[in-house]
């Protein structure tokens, strides 16, 4: 083993101390506040779902405005790429008629979503604590808002 | 028409053309930061939702270590007041066996709740404008957070 | 900090760092056979369920000539208390017509199972991590196997 | 009548008389046991689910760390092969848009899974008696290891 090694390990039982290795309330939020400022800033108004590590929903904020069906698609998002461990984009291939996933979006309840706004998150130990789901604005403008967000988050976390 | 009902009319007109009538997400967060706080100084780990006016969410929050089940119990609860315009305690007893609303919690797709924890908010013009559901607790420690929340909302909104 | 209460953190560090503080798979069909013999002891055929500590499924297994009705029930029934943290004849009590929880059968899309024959799972250190479901035989029959298997499992994890 | 074909029937007979011409528990979990051997071998976490010739489940376990949206599709997978008695790989062409069952993917309460990784089970004397799904891998790794547990099944029973 090497010291990072045991180092990410080390940190991972911390973690897992804290909260069974799952995002904490106060970190969603967190988060959840740094996206709605970035949608404010391009114009959109989203719904913006955090998941931990198990897929259970953990913080949910819909922006005034948002699309009523946005609550659904940015929740079954977070549920998605926890579920899955990949982001909508990739699975968003994988899905597409002729793919190799075809048809894995009709398979859990009507929960998979294969289109961009969706990231799994990570904290700063490389460690899946849960996922992100974003809902409101074009396809690439939730994908843009998504990123962000798990970029921001691997940052602080 | 007395001066209190006028002052009232051009509140809600005032309300409708903010957010048509409906609870800001901003209102809804500072609404779930106060349940929470004196959910923790009673020592219960609760799921608090808010939905609008119309009965939609605008935000779920799912303190830590909150039970799985009540993310679903406190997102109905919250749909379940605006939908119907009661507390959920009101519900209770039109619902139970030989109420007069007995089959109520069977419509609906399984969205009504029929137990304490779940208010309608109303704004300081007596408009309905959304409702709390809160779980986590016994039915009467989610009833007391519910009402405490709405006694706090009625007076800030 | 007691000695015994550092054992127990040390002890939840170290199921933290192997599966998160969850049952593993291999724990979860030890369990089972456990289950399924004192079924057979019994008369009964039974499906047996194990979820982890997210409500998340682990090992469903249906003895030969189990009931068809009894899958969906056992799954369930271990769902149920894991999301809600107490056995199911506790909820049996809460949720029946006068409780206090009266209702909350039809609130998670039709998941709270609410008679006998689910028990949470505790390790040695009193952790919850999983829930174990029964279903085939009389409510008594079933509660009995549930009992039986969150006590076997109990001291042996 | 040939002396193969009469030898097939009586076999069936036996079968049938045993337990209804399906796959018991006890034959399940054993071939289970070498799909999850063969997933470990190749460094897959799969979920891993066998129906009876009847559709219903029989059993289903997940490895540990494998996705959480494998359980519903290992289990969609072991229904979807016995009820339309193919593998999904064959349900993967005829379901693809412009094949001649596009659409089929809709029907039945979302459980038809069209890519691949479930296998109808025969018996040795060419009697279907079950399902199996494995979901966790890529789809080329879930139909390796799913056409590897019926080989190894044709030949044990």
């Amino acid at each position: 083993m090497t010291e990072q090694e045991i180092k990410n390990l080390v940190g991972r039982v911390v973690d897992s101390v804290i909260n069974d290795g799952n995002i904490t309330l106060e970190a969603a939020n967190a988060l959840i506040e740094k996206v709605k400022a970035k949608a404010e800033e391009i114009g959109v108004k989203a719904v913006v779902a955090v998941a931990d590590a198990s897929a259970n929903p953990v913080s949910v904020q819909c922006m005034d405005g948002a699309f009523i069906a946005s609550y659904d698609i940015a929740f079954n998002k977070a549920y998605t790429v926890t579920a899955l461990k990949m982001p909508t984009t990739t699975l968003s291939k994988l899905a597409a008629p002729g793919g190799s996933l075809y048809g894995i979006q009709f398979t859990n309840q009507g929960r998979i979503v294969i289109f961009g706004g969706g990231v799994p998150l990570y904290n700063k130990n490389g460690q899946l604590v849960g996922g992100l789901g974003v809902s409101g604005g074009s396809e690439s403008e939730d994908t843009f808002l998504a990123e962000y967000g798990a970029e921001v988050f691997s940052k602080g976390n």
